[in-house]
């Protein structure tokens, strides 16, 4: 039994998984790391190992207290992966990202594939059917859309992610609803527009914490799994005890 | 002479305009206003007029040093516009926003007007063949993206706006401009797209500080203007003159 952790830019998502099956799930915050993960040992004694992806300033020693119970493995570019590495700079490439791309290897073989994951930040990332990964792009998730515009301008509120009522806003809130949340709807559309003219034989996979409320609105046919980080971990583990 | 200034969220522009030319042009901080709009004064002696739009906090105050040499006119909820107002909270709607309304329905009257304003926000603002504004979208401007990447996540750098060399960056910077930059412009192309689907006769006016070097990557064909704002203070201004 693995517990996988994704430790992203705001919160700490982590399941639990019996071979393929996902028996429990969890999010919390960073500052609450530790009693989290004690009662999560507590409740399921027979996890063994800890698999950890981390986009943030979480330190390895956050971790530390748990070394004595199970075996931590913290994913890092050092590991190997099912793709090869296209990318011009492979050490600033983001371990989350690499890890949805090794899933979406892993997962969908044999075909073009791009991951979308809809969180704090959007990024794309596109493996090609050869398994060579290639790149991508990086943008401002939903929310981060409406801190900006309340932080960075004098006189707009700060709004939370709301589904645009209107088309056409009709008072600052509508505006700012129907701007952020259309504006990434069509941001998304044409960058898999794109790609799909760039490349033929393609699955589009859509994840992170926006991937329900994004997914319904967008024109373009994806697999939505909001989950899918987290298969991901188990799966590279799965991957990396075969392959060692 | 009238000396048009458009106080935005972070900059000031100020053109001079003889009827409807433009003499000069002139952009600042706002902690150098009054400098420069007493050299600007200075320089134009003829200038009778200033017309004033502001979304920021520059207090009315910072001009009334010139009250004795120029009639100040701040363009406000109560001015009269050459369209009808069918924002459901009239009050709240940015005087830059109503600006831009008024000069799409004077320079191009009897069609559907789209008016997007890509500056620090992006404004969409949409006044119908009847010369009714509806309403529109705000989302974040170009440089306010690459500002939440950077503010907002733990590791991403903060960059400023770059044509993004390649479609799929390779780099984390490459995929930041490559995110950012498409982002916006497929966010603009399926606004254009959406609003033409639901109305003909349809011309769109791209203007603001990022209007040029957005407006050769879009699909749509658009006006493209980046000194609309100012351009539509004088029409506002001749316009309020013929009809007091």
């Amino acid at each position: 039994m693995i517990l996988a952790i994704d430790v992203g830019n705001t919160r700490i998502k982590a399941s639990v998984f019996e071979v393929d099956t996902v028996l429990d799930s969890f999010v919390f915050l960073k500052t609450e790391l530790a009693e989290n993960i004690q009662n999560i040992l507590k409740s399921y004694k027979k996890i063994a190992h800890l698999v950890v992806s981390s986009v943030s300033d979480v330190e390895k020693n956050s971790f530390s207290e748990f070394e004595s119970f199970v075996k931590i493995h913290f994913v890092s570019h050092n590991d190997s992966f099912p793709f090869t590495n296209q990318y011009k700079t492979p050490h600033t490439l983001g371990v989350d990202r690499m890890v949805l791309a090794a899933g979406a290897v892993l997962q969908f073989p044999n075909q073009n594939r791009l991951v979308i994951d809809a969180g704090t930040c959007v990024t794309y990332d596109f493996i090609d059917e050869s398994d060579g990964y290639q790149g991508g792009a990086i943008s401002a998730g939903l929310q981060l859309r409406y801190n900006a515009l309340h932080n960075f301008t004098a006189k707009l509120p700060l709004l939370e992610v709301e589904n645009p009522e209107h088309f056409i806003g009709k008072s600052t809130s509508e505006s700012m609803h129907s701007g952020v949340v259309n504006g990434l709807v069509y941001e998304i559309d044409g960058f898999i527009d794109e790609y799909k003219a760039l490349y033929p034989n393609f699955i589009i996979i859509l994840t992170g914490g926006d991937a329900v409320f994004l997914a319904k609105r967008l024109k373009n046919t994806i697999f939505a799994n909001s989950n899918f980080l987290l298969e991901s971990l188990n799966q590279i583990f799965q991957y990396k005890v075969k392959n060692d």
